[in-house]
């Protein structure tokens, strides 16, 4: 009776650890949103599996923990990091008044490392990770951290940095960060991270704002004031007083 | 004539992803710090391997770029992921003169995601990563960012807490935290992540301090205003209107 809570990285199989696979293969029925269980089609063959639609998290920690309290073994899936604003979190929420239920977290990788590694290499040093999303954050405590982090020189990576409905967020956001940085700060960001389509841009922090090719599949880099381009790669050296 | 920079994850070949399986698998060389090098030995097999001992990273990349040079693949490896306080950066930088040299960072787990799993799910929210090794940064700029994390109520992730010279700069970021966040607040500390004599340890901020159990091989995780622990698993919520 286990619940491994399980990180496939960012997209295709290549990316998916040993540990992580043997998971799957040893779980009896595989749940997770619809996307993200068809990723790994290949991996899961006949076994039974449980899907929910887009936004119903809960729901699909109810339904492993159903599962799961029906003797089974359950890989519960989800993209990049399972820790990184991923369903390790809420999954131990909703299974804590069932202390005999075994949760284990395997870790993936996050959009931070492999959209960083598309763009070259700028998380080398301290960093700051924020979503963009207000939908169960106050804005203004994610203003705040953007503010804080900018003032301390992070390279910040912004996750969810737009959506359908949220378009203006990211604006915002470059603004606040433009009080502590140069607008020509060097920056990027990367769509359909280790997927079809996979882009990487390099652009200044100024580009960022009211920039239409950037949407909800998108990783968004911020650099430091020692971030720079090197060959066309965006790099952050590792110290201040140089290599 | 290329130059993987290789993450390979915590330890284990179980945490090593199939792509970087490969770029180590079809490389002509491959060079890194011995330890790493040789926990991949099942990987390498005859495979001509250079390395290096600790600390010499500028020499490990400038023998990487010698190698490429001479026209061999070359599978730079370093553990954890590439671009967090990884080589991928100093690579670049080392190999600027030679925009021919073709760079390709290849992600992997780093500590934040492998600890986070250990101890169960502590970075679900806004999060932020810094290193106490104030050998390449001045003190002053880690202990300003220290308090600008504390202050935006960030978990907050500690590499390098210790080494053998560092005994204190462990218990001066507990002050600093202190006057953001409570003395009791959930945290956790994870010891040779991924491999042998792994060890997560549950804790409070106050008891992080003069503990004589974290060292060099340690990561350190903070939690937020909202941390807590679930059966025996520390979890951050993914949000500040409840789930």
């Amino acid at each position: 009776m286990k619940i491994y809570v399980v990180g496939i990285g960012p997209g295709g199989e290549g990316y998916i650890t040993p540990v992580a696979r043997e998971a799957i293969e040893k779980s009896d029925v595989v749940v997770g949103y619809t996307v993200y269980v068809d990723l790994i089609k290949n991996l899961t063959g006949d076994k039974e599996t449980k899907t929910t639609a887009m936004k119903q998290e809960v729901e699909r920690c109810r339904m492993a923990l159903e599962e799961c309290l029906k003797g089974k073994d359950v890989a519960f899936v989800c993209s990049g990091d399972a820790g990184v604003y991923g369903m390790a979190g809420i999954m131990c929420e909703v299974a804590e008044d069932y202390p005999d239920v075994d949760i284990e977290v395997i870790p993936g990788i996050t959009a931070a490392c492999s959209g960083g590694a598309v763009l070259g290499a700028p998380l080398i040093h301290d960093f700051a990770v924020i979503s963009l999303s207000d939908l169960l954050t106050p804005w203004e405590m994610i203003e705040k951290r953007i503010s804080l982090a900018a003032e301390g020189d992070f390279v910040i990576c912004l996750y969810n940095p737009k959506s359908k409905k949220r378009v203006t967020h990211l604006d915002r956001a470059v603004e606040l960060i433009e009080k502590h940085r140069a607008g020509d700060t060097p920056c990027g960001y990367v769509k359909n991270i280790g997927r079809d389509g996979e882009t990487g841009v390099i652009c200044t922090l100024k580009e960022l704002s009211g920039n239409d090719d950037i949407d909800m599949f998108t990783t968004v880099f911020i650099g430091n004031s020692s971030t720079k381009v090197i060959n066309g790669k965006l790099v952050t050296p590792r110290g201040y007083k140089g290599v």
